[in-house]
């Protein structure tokens, strides 16, 4: 059975080889005017460390689930470098950042196979780094975003069945979501909804997918366990903290005071998010833990994305706090539902995302980021506020509904979920023969 | 008793909060003047950097520690991370770099909550990068000290007093030295102390307040153990090996020349010192092992970090056998006497601070790094020898001296040590009720 | 006698720092002329990156061999770390990049403990970075090509004979192929041999040296076990994967287009192979592993090394695939011979860099890459490919070659095989004394 469908994908891969021969992509070698090295060496540095963030995850989840599935947890991540880059290659990279269909989706035709890309001109928005430095930076975006998800349905997915899911996801959720918020024809980018560095493209899509997963895959059979190796979780937190200053501050396409800026809140939302879960925790008689320093820190980390490049540190504090005491709450709040989002992937990241998307409109201030068009709720503007909440509606039906559906569609392909004796056993003997 | 100290902090986080809103800081838009974007490239890279080493100073001291005690330890670390970085905003960045007042300490006010920051002019001795992103340079510097400290007391100190420690040896020992050392009207940057990257700052005074520490808290009652995880401590010397290119490459605030000679005699040393720590265990009997590879390679790295501008590589190779050398015997000594720093801080951390500023005043060449006033002794000049050595006793009192003071406060607020079946049980259990 | 045998060493290090005094190279403090500050921005941190994959291959490789070798199998990688930077300094760097000898090494007296580095003229082909940085970026790669032969004799070797053997290697295969491929009076650089990043000098040398050391060192005495840890693996590969971007996109030697070119076909060479892998495993029916995933990112990593600036990402997709699917097909007929390549090294990394190089010979482009001076089989020439064929043959035996006789010589030295009973033991007790 297994066999059988591992020559699916077997059979895209060969595809996509026969492709790379008839569209080689060969550029004219023409020199692309206009770089800046400066931009350029900070891009090429931005885009490494957002791809250390997926190992970062892998860690971080995989840290935190029984320790028969900690490396079928990982290799969820994992998996999703190899699988999006290439899928990036042959028509991801087209379909977010293609000539606009209605601007809601890319035309997969316009990068096929990376055509135009080595030798093109830069893109509108990152007008100072090579076309193909942009691609790869979105690559890790992409990457990162159906990795984020696993954590729902950690314990009691089939691998195989995940990494279609995986495939469909990218492309009728996370493209259209991408492009409609970075590309300049884009229907959320049009109507002035701000989002630095993917708090509504990367955190609450894949947070309300992680909720229709939870759902749709249902509870574990034995649901209740300690994390496997907290120290993991600490090295993976250590690992995103450290690339997301990629993705934040990489986030402004050079090496100027905006990218500064974005490094600065985001390093100042995660601290005070991370004390403030742990102080919260504190409240409700806990003693303070790694482990909520660790996903404290995150919430932070995730609740600032939106906003890193518009708002002032002060007010990157105040993210950080409401974020994770929203979030923190959420998690007690669904522990008590019938929901089993394994390791809370709604609670923190889609709520995260949301609460930055919504605080963006709150704080976000033209005297931080002059090319902005409207400003916060704090500077008597209500405009922007309006616009982040409706976006934020607007996408959380979109990904939450399509994700349900592509759950659906998956399953009836291939069941979603893991016999009963193989959830006993362990994802890691069961879906890979591997043992810690 | 913990719920109700946890409160106080908690009551400082709110306030914090509040401050956020009274004080938002907004900055007038204004664009900064005369900053390079490859400066920034670099300073961005180096900033994310220096982050990493602190939770790689917690794999460091985590896989050294009893296996009860490793999360409680590496927490310790990551702590730093959030506390810190909130003290640093509030009034923090003031502290070490505002206003001088008479030369020991900054105005608090003249970045009370980031104002002035992210559009003001850039820092006078970093004249081409964002100030924010100057103070996030720094700010990781503070973070790493108070977590350097946490080897000497590992195994034994209550959490809650631990951070409440961190906050006075922020404040009244950390703040000052750098204020002192880096600021242009500081006492000692006055009297031309040479600190290429805080052996004076940052390690000479984590040094000396791990030993104060070791002992104020007095021996563990079962102080003998085997590593925890020797793989932990790999990791952790990896990490910190990388994350050292910014701490002494990046204290050439730009992409320049002095950066690279920065970087080089980093890498050189450090390969001297681990080499030279396994060959001096040689000679006393042992096998090379990976502990030694790994505790010579950090005496390498904070030996030469004083140095890392202003010498030949060459000179970086003597600086780093002769540091090497010298920790190790004093651990040998250290480990005679009755004094319980259980990862030996003192002798590692601040004997090589110390061996490294020596060591400067003795090899500092013009020839490297003609922006400085005076050479080394080899060159046939004392001056700048005899200054290094009067600043190393200055600090040794103050830090040494202030640590005790800050300890003794400490104990008087919340008692530092755990109580006896707390210690037997183990800190990650007693202190964060969590288990490996 | 082990004692004995580390007074070697010990002495050579006496004699390295009495040179630090006699030749201190104390620079004449001349500004270099013709740097670019970004692409200087760049290299320091591509430097960084390179330096953290010696640290991800020990993990690599300490979490495939049995638990009792896991530190002694990392430690041989970070022993490569502390030797040959030390090495360098005094008489490496002149050895590969010193004024040539014969196109076939350099002269040792040229950078002679690093004299002429600080001040220098930048390097030839790397002219706008101070020449002590790229001296820097270069150590790295002389550090992980001996790291990289570890994988084939772990388990088995004596740690002092290992020494004497990197040293020897260092010698005698590294520098001269890194002198012959990379100083423009060198022997291949001179035919038109095209290797971006290294998969002649590093990977090929590396391969071939281990499977001379396989065959040398015979089998081990149990050979069959389980991986201690794939999340060490997992781990390996991600830090791996990450500073591979400094290996290749480094190799551009400035922040330029090609150094993004490089980094996109990094990225996609790596994914597909990671794919292909676990594929070509389902075809055989096996399930999708962690260890295939990792093991198949790092074949495509060192296959598409050699040809990175100059393939289209179309192609870089093709040689993922190809050389994947070719070191899957050699470790399953490896596995059926009598040779213990305890981790495979020459399947992945010599057989990898090989194919890299042939499939350089037939994708290079001058579209991609305007600066070659032939192109690749696809465009219908045919000189690159047969110069490719040629100095691949000329280079394996070569490398083969050599290795063996330096093998012997290292065996008559000292015994490079540890007596039955410490093998036994396990290497982490009886050659460190240290355990897990």
């Amino acid at each position: 059975m297994h066999t059988k469908l591992s020559k699916i994908p077997f059979l895209l891969l060969v595809l996509t080889v026969i492709l790379t021969f008839l569209f080689p992509s060969v550029p004219t070698g023409a020199q692309q005017e206009g770089l800046s090295p400066a931009d350029t060496a900070w891009m090429l540095t931005a885009t490494a460390l957002v791809l250390i963030m997926t190992p970062g995850l892998a860690f971080f989840y995989g840290g935190m689930v029984n320790r028969k599935n900690v490396i079928s947890t990982m290799l969820q991540s994992f998996i999703c470098m190899a699988m999006i880059s290439v899928i990036w290659v042959v028509f991801g990279f087209s379909l977010a950042f293609g000539d606009s269909i209605g601007g809601f989706v890319g035309n997969p035709g316009t990068f096929f196979m990376m055509r135009n890309v080595l030798d093109g001109a830069p893109w509108e928005l990152a007008p100072t780094i090579p076309l193909a430095l942009f691609a790869m930076f979105q690559l890790k975006f992409a990457i990162i975003t159906p990795a984020l998800i696993t954590g729902a349905f950690a314990e009691r997915i089939r691998f195989t069945s995940y990494t279609v899911f995986v495939l469909l996801f990218f492309i009728f959720i996370y493209a259209p979501l991408a492009h409609a918020t970075w590309h300049p024809q884009g229907l959320l980018f049009q109507l002035g909804v701000l989002d630095f560095a993917g708090g509504t493209v990367v955190h609450m899509s894949a947070g309300w997918a992680a909720l229709a997963s939870a759902i749709c895959l249902k509870r574990r059979h034995e649901a209740s366990h300690s994390p496997a190796y907290i120290t993991f979780v600490l090295l993976g937190t250590g690992l995103l903290w450290f690339g997301w200053f990629g993705f934040n501050a990489g986030s402004a396409m050079g090496a100027n005071g905006l990218a500064a800026t974005a490094l600065a809140t985001t390093m100042t939302a995660s601290a005070a998010a991370a004390l403030a879960w742990i102080f919260f925790d504190g409240v409700k008689g806990r003693k303070p833990s790694a482990m909520g320093t660790c996903i404290g820190a995150v919430v932070g980390l995730v609740a600032i994305t939106p906003a890193a490049g518009f708002v002032t540190l002060p007010h990157s504090i105040a993210i950080g706090v409401i974020s994770s005491v929203v979030s923190n709450l959420l998690v007690e709040l669904r522990s008590r539902t019938s929901i089993d989002d394994t390791l809370d992937v709604f609670p923190c990241h889609g709520v995260g995302g949301m609460v930055g998307m919504l605080l963006t409109g709150v704080f976000a201030s033209k005297g931080v980021n002059p090319a902005i068009p409207d400003q916060g709720l704090i500077f008597g503007e209500t405009k922007l506020f309006l616009v982040q909440l409706g976006a934020l509606i607007c996408v959380s039906i979109f990904a939450f509904g399509g994700s349900w559906i592509l759950l659906k569609v998956t399953n009836f392909i291939t069941p979603l979920r893991v016999a009963v004796e193989e959830e006993q056993l362990g994802l890691d003997l069961s879906q890979h023969d591997e043992k810690m």
